[in-house]
């Protein structure tokens, strides 16, 4: 058989060649810009160009401060089909750790949206390695700033090759991009993805029984750009000539749930909130949309309040998939469909399966791990997840972390689960947050998803806090409803039903707040902190 | 990211752990054998095992020489995932041809169907590379043979291990298959799968635009598996889970209809000539067959009648799908699929759009050549189909005709094809058949297509004979139905309207019969040399 060949600049081709006037929908501050991917092939050509022109090698990395739009579209092609690296930055990081990642990287060039000129001029002195800042961007003029030599993307553009081949010897296994971990605690750590990891990645999330992407979608990211490559749904909706709607800067559910009705979005993928926020809109804004279009709405990150799903699916008829992926995998691991002789089980034994993280999609392999080796497929046993496959990561990048995470082959993932008689994963918890017991485990997730289901409770998160007989005992920390009561006997009596006596919190702790990441987890360390100075007091 | 791992015994485990209930449903000459892909998996191990005891080694070429059945599949998984090639032996060539793949390819040990035993021993002496026989039986005792040493599939498979591990260090650009060209003309040509290929090839096949194959599906190719992996389908089937209906052998157009209507087939793949049949059934059968459960027909091998295509659709709502490949191509290269924009033509648009090959699937790449470089995209002019990529062959195995076939990195097809704007590509000829009259070419298969659509035409066969002038100019054999009469002059009046005056044949010559292939195609260098004789005359 022929070899290589597994590389992005086929990707590019094939849309430019057979779907020159299929559409890209994008929307930037200045409103929607439409063209098809006979011009997003040319514009991306040109960038490329543009980047030779100011020394980009083969090899170099590209960073990104954008959000999901054409611009960001076009370095997602235009950078990996020249040789270079697509380092896609996540803006929601602190300042301290979006400069860290810039020099870590070595960032040579910045492409970077106007919104975040101000971010990157207060670092500007800590990140030497980058030669050139281009600001993407609709003004015809630049605007003052500190930056030198700042450019703009679209003046750039019109000195670049439309027509620039992608000559570069690209092997397959040659990085195409990277992307740094949120940390809840530490550094950020480097993901670098290969071509052929995001075309198999393509061809995964496309197959009829994952993501069926298809060149009649109409597919809508509202994951960022800048977070595991949106789930990779940019580059397998070009590959596959898909209409594609792309959301841009500070968006509110109100406009997701329009363009959806305008652009007849067939598929959407995002984390819960933003699905929250959208079934807000639907249940009590103000505006009438019509949701019929959308065939699916792929959901992760983390998961997804049953209750939600099920109102989005009988009121709405949205069907949702749910999924497990991380930044090192590319990120599709499992999904949640079901297996064709479960048709005819009850909605509700239905939904439970769907609302677990699914099965391994083809092309990967998992094991579920403890102390004494692989757990039974019985649903209850605890281990951690391991994954292994053509697109998950091998290594963080120059990191010393690597060896703790990567170990004979297979990734642990840092996740707690259990895996049923189907294969199907439940996520129980973080390695890092599961309450070790007198030697057996407690799943902090499965308490809290149970008190948050309570009327009373927004939030509930649950830790393990140090005991001198059990070794570790769980106390849960809740933040109740505005103008709602609930007793600390009445949470007790509610929990009491559902678990064993041994998962029952020692303690439920009422709170103002529970302290969280710039990306909405729960940070369980710093509430271990406070919950243990008040348990003392 | 990880490297390696496209190999099939992955495919292989993904089936037994997730799908272990899921059916194959297995026709051999004895009735109807059903069990999952527990059982699947442990016979496969077996056989792996019992193989590896009588000294198989990596690389060892393993022939089949066997009908579509569950013996057969497990041949297709259990070979290759020890790390052995399995050589599936198109059963339909003549015993000389059999006897030289064999020992081109050097076949170790040979898997034989019982229908097969007496060709198998007619060669027996011309095959010394060979050192065990192993029959594919129901039967308690072996029958009488002059094979040496004969073994009992079943009976070896009772001594086999069925937790067996494939532990062989296997490279996924390691061959695991291998098939012969039917050749019309000189000897068969070896092609070599990797497990890569077929891997990734499945991936291609299952992908929604592609043939969807998915879990819920029940699969039934019909096209043989000693021809081209049956198109692959064995291989996504069990990958994804899906149900399989393995058909037997000689098998009839009735038996294919019970088959759908009893196991609930939602798709199936063969060549025109079975779906003819298929159709003559449905329409004058003496049952009545429920085909609602069809959700698609693969079909390709050659072009399919238009008529044919339309009837299925509308008489009985079976979807079509027209597809192009070839042994060297693993096989799947074009899948003609409309793209969403053209919903909206006029229904005999659409049919003549998908009675095309297509458009190449995602993966690979295609060109059109002619004397002066890449043909315009105007469905019109002709060029060679060029094809590259991961699941296509580099070479013809030990085999001296790989440099006619194989330039520059690409597969020289052979087929002479247009490409229309929407890069959908039309077999206009293969290159050795087409007509070269006066420095113009003239497709032999679009005067053929013409003249078989006539009432009173049963076969149309268009040669190039020698002309001082011209070069070439086409002549036309026609077999009328029984009890039709049509003159000369009224296929010619026929034929005027619908072709440039040049692309007429200099004459129509009825025949009896139009000499073929032993896989029904025209044998037209033997049709030249019988009408060479009779224009002549």
């Amino acid at each position: 058989m022929m070899e290589g060949s597994l590389t992005l600049d086929k990707m590019l081709e094939r849309a430019e060649k057979l779907f020159p006037i299929k559409q890209i929908v994008s929307r930037t501050s200045s409103g929607i810009t439409r063209y098809g991917y006979k011009e997003m092939g040319e514009r991306t050509r040109r960038i490329s160009s543009v980047l030779k022109n100011l020394g980009v090698k083969k090899g170099d990395k590209i960073g990104t401060l954008a959000w999901n739009d054409h611009r960001h579209l076009e370095a997602y092609f235009g950078i990996p089909s020249m040789g270079a690296v697509l380092h896609t930055i996540n803006i929601r990081l602190s300042p301290q750790h979006i400069a860290y990642i810039i020099n870590h990287a070595e960032d040579k060039v910045l492409l970077i949206d106007s919104d975040f000129l101000p971010l990157v001029e207060a670092i500007k002195d800590e990140i030497p390695s980058v030669q050139s800042f281009i600001l993407l961007t609709d003004d015809e003029e630049l605007p003052d700033s500190k930056l030198e030599p700042l450019y703009s993307y679209e003046r750039l553009l019109d000195q670049g090759d439309p027509t620039f081949e992608y000559t570069e010897d690209i092997d397959e296994n040659d990085p195409a991009g990277m992307c740094y971990t949120s940390a809840t605690t530490g550094l950020p750590k480097g993901v670098v993805y290969s071509h052929r990891g995001i075309t198999l990645h393509s061809m995964a999330i496309s197959l009829a029984d994952a993501a069926a992407i298809s060149e009649s979608d109409v597919c809508m990211p509202v994951v960022p750009m800048f977070h595991a490559n949106a789930w990779g749904m940019p580059f397998a909706s070009t590959w596959l000539g898909s209409t594609q709607v792309l959301p841009g800067p500070k968006f509110t559910p109100a406009l997701l749930a329009e363009l959806i009705d305008q652009e007849n979005v067939t598929i959407t993928a995002g984390v819960p909130t933003i699905w929250l926020g959208l079934l807000k809109e639907l249940e009590t804004g103000e505006k009438e949309y019509d949701m019929s279009s959308l065939r699916a709405v792929l959901c992760g990150g983390s998961a997804a309040p049953l209750g939600m799903i099920r109102k989005f699916e009988t009121k709405y008829n949205i069907p949702f998939i749910h999924a497990y992926g991380m930044t090192e995998t590319t990120p599709l691991v499992t999904l949640s469909r079901l297996k064709s002789y479960q048709d005819d089980l009850a909605e509700d034994d239905k939904l439970a399966i769907r609302s677990k993280q699914g099965y391994v999609v083809p092309g990967l392999e998992t094991k579920v791990v403890n102390d004494t080796g692989e757990v039974e497929w019985n649903g209850e046993d605890m281990g951690e997840l391991l994954v292994r496959g053509p697109w998950i990561a091998d290594s963080y990048y120059n990191d010393e972390r690597t060896k703790d995470a990567f170990q004979d082959g297979w990734l642990k993932t840092g996740d707690i689960v259990t895996i049923d008689s189907e294969g199907v994963i439940k996520i129980a918890d973080r390695t890092k947050d599961l309450v070790k017991s007198g030697g057996e485990w407690i799943s902090t997730i499965d308490l809290e998803n149970v008190l948050m289901a309570h009327d009373a409770v927004f939030e509930a998160a649950v830790v393990g806090v140090p005991h001198p007989e059990w070794q570790e005992r769980p106390v849960a920390a809740v933040v109740l409803h505005p103008n709602t009561t609930a007793t600390k006997q009445e949470l007790f009596d509610y929990l009491k039903p559902q678990f064993a006596k041994w998962w029952l919190p020692d303690d439920i702790i009422f709170m103002e707040e529970i302290p969280k990441t710039s990306v909405g987890k729960f940070m369980k360390a710093k509430l271990r902190e406070q919950l243990h100075d008040q348990l003392e007091v």
